[in-house]
């Protein structure tokens, strides 16, 4: 089996600071990696395979294969879209798609490269078509459920809700109505790795089929406007490593520049030997809380001055690859 | 003259959301790139040759030059570093020395490859030698001036600190004094394009001959643990792209992988003729307030929801190349 970083390591690492290269020695307070790998077997939650997509890019100029695995966004968000894809890889349309931008700091964004609607890709039939309703992605209740762990209310503030918090395995943002003050909305917010919707001028234009992730900081002023289909949880590196288009908004000025898209297929539709397996740390365990609070306050030694608090972004949601049996 | 994209530029693009190719309407409100466009010319501040870094990369696979162009930070912060890294600059240290790691959403470091401390490059004589106390980095005023424009406390809020600010062109975190409410603590933040100071443990152990830049989410936590030396004002896609590195902490892990360094180089060493030439958009000006405000309520007709808030990172500081006469 081929040698990959899981996102669980992502996060162990991303916890640690720029040291020198021949500094070794171990902090003594646990880090928030060493949390998660302490996390009792039961606090691991399995990803169904109809949440996963295996997207398979063109090798790469030394002919190493190039694989990245999205998890798809579960109820209640986003499901219209989420169905979409789930129809656009089980008729194979990613297959000759390409990545056609890459701006610095913002997005990767992939589909059709045809450039005049006459040229485009037809797509599948039956596909859902949203609108503004949906995008605003709002669930009501009257309160933050009693399983929230991790707030940002206990640890920091969020600048464009109410209140960050964490749900299902998913970061989430949450606001009180303006005009009714008993129901809530929640939505799920852009963080790096986030997969999103690309769309034209009007809320019922994106399909599924142009879809982007986040390469750089969370550009959190699309929540609510794009809709969060999911998130990249291995082989990142494969796209934020791209390099970056010049063109306006970053899109790739030539076609040689694009990358070729091989396939883009659900787990669930592969023989079962064959699927990828992954698995999230539960939201609502005592191990994410005690994660969530050591990356807001960093340990000692290295750490002189803990913050305090966290960036809602800035606490990834650990996810690992369930190592096959020997 | 090579076409190399400005700051500003990259705050116009990142300013649009993910638009599908042949989309190409225009929004009736000034973007926050046409605000930065159309400012005064007396709101662009100019940049010392005296705080500008040249890099070169060795020439990519394809012969192509990678030139960075780093702003160091001004006075008050962190200044003995900052020395240390002209001195550093003026001996020609980093002259074939690499990149040696790449780390997803984190960052990128580069300085002396030697792994043990025998076979390390000497530094040269007269580096200061810093302390805790530098590393916090504390200034004290019992107001914040009254010359701030943009403060967390009128569009947001910050996880970090009392309140986020920009003050003579950087992105500046303020806290009041824990014991002594009439001092306020300054200090700056770590965003993308941020470069700082690796360091070992110990808070004296970084010199500023090794470096990094954040290629991901703003890494908050590392404020006043890392001294903040500059940021990448040109180039930053040539350190972004780079691929990642899979030792621990995203080090590579053969000597093939690390990127070797031409030169690293003060403009002001430079012949009149070949300095380059950059300047800021004041922050203390009309324009940035409205661009600031502007990136925080982005316009119609695309975004249904402006987000009325905007996190300091995801304000970056509009920079650009002075254009050559004609």
């Amino acid at each position: 089996m081929k040698k990959l970083m899981s996102i669980a390591s992502l996060a162990a690492l991303a916890a640690a600071p720029p040291l020198s290269a021949q500094d070794t020695a171990k902090p003594k307070m646990l880090s928030p990696g060493q949390i998660v790998d302490q996390a009792a077997p039961e606090e691991w939650q399995a990803i169904a395979a109809s949440d996963l997509l295996i997207m398979k890019l063109q090798p790469d100029a030394k002919g190493k294969e190039r694989q990245i695995i999205i998890q798809l966004m579960p109820p209640p968000f986003s499901q219209g879209w989420v169905r979409n894809i789930r129809k656009l890889a089980k008729a194979n349309w990613w297959d000759g798609t390409r990545i056609v931008r890459v701006q610095d700091n913002y997005v990767v964004q992939w589909g059709d490269p045809a450039q005049e609607e006459s040229q485009r890709k037809p797509l599948p039939d039956g596909l859902e078509v949203m609108a503004e309703e949906d995008y605003i992605q709002q669930i009501t209740s009257e309160d933050p459920p009693d399983t929230i762990v991790w707030s940002s209310g206990s640890y920091g503030v969020d600048n464009y809700s109410d209140m960050g918090l964490f749900e299902n395995g998913w970061p989430l943002a949450s606001s009180i109505g303006v005009n009714d003050t008993k129901t809530r909305s929640h939505w799920p917010v852009h963080c790096y790795g986030t997969v999103g919707v690309g769309r034209s001028l009007t809320p019922d234009t994106g399909s599924g089929a142009e879809l982007y992730t986040v390469i750089g900081h969370a550009p959190r002023h699309l929540d609510r406007n794009i809709a969060v289909v999911g998130r990249i949880i291995e082989g990142m590196h494969h796209l934020s490593s791209l390099p970056r288009g010049f063109g306006p908004l970053g899109f790739y000025e030539t076609p040689e520049e694009q990358v070729p898209i091989q396939s883009i297929r659900l787990a669930s539709e592969l023989p079962a030997a064959e699927q990828p397996r992954f698995e999230y740390l539960s939201t609502e365990g005592e191990s994410f809380a005690k994660y969530a609070n050591r990356r807001a306050n960093r340990e000692p030694p290295f750490f002189i001055k803990p913050a305090g608090g966290a960036d809602i972004c800035n606490i990834p949601v650990p996810v690992r690859r369930v190592k096959e049996a020997d």
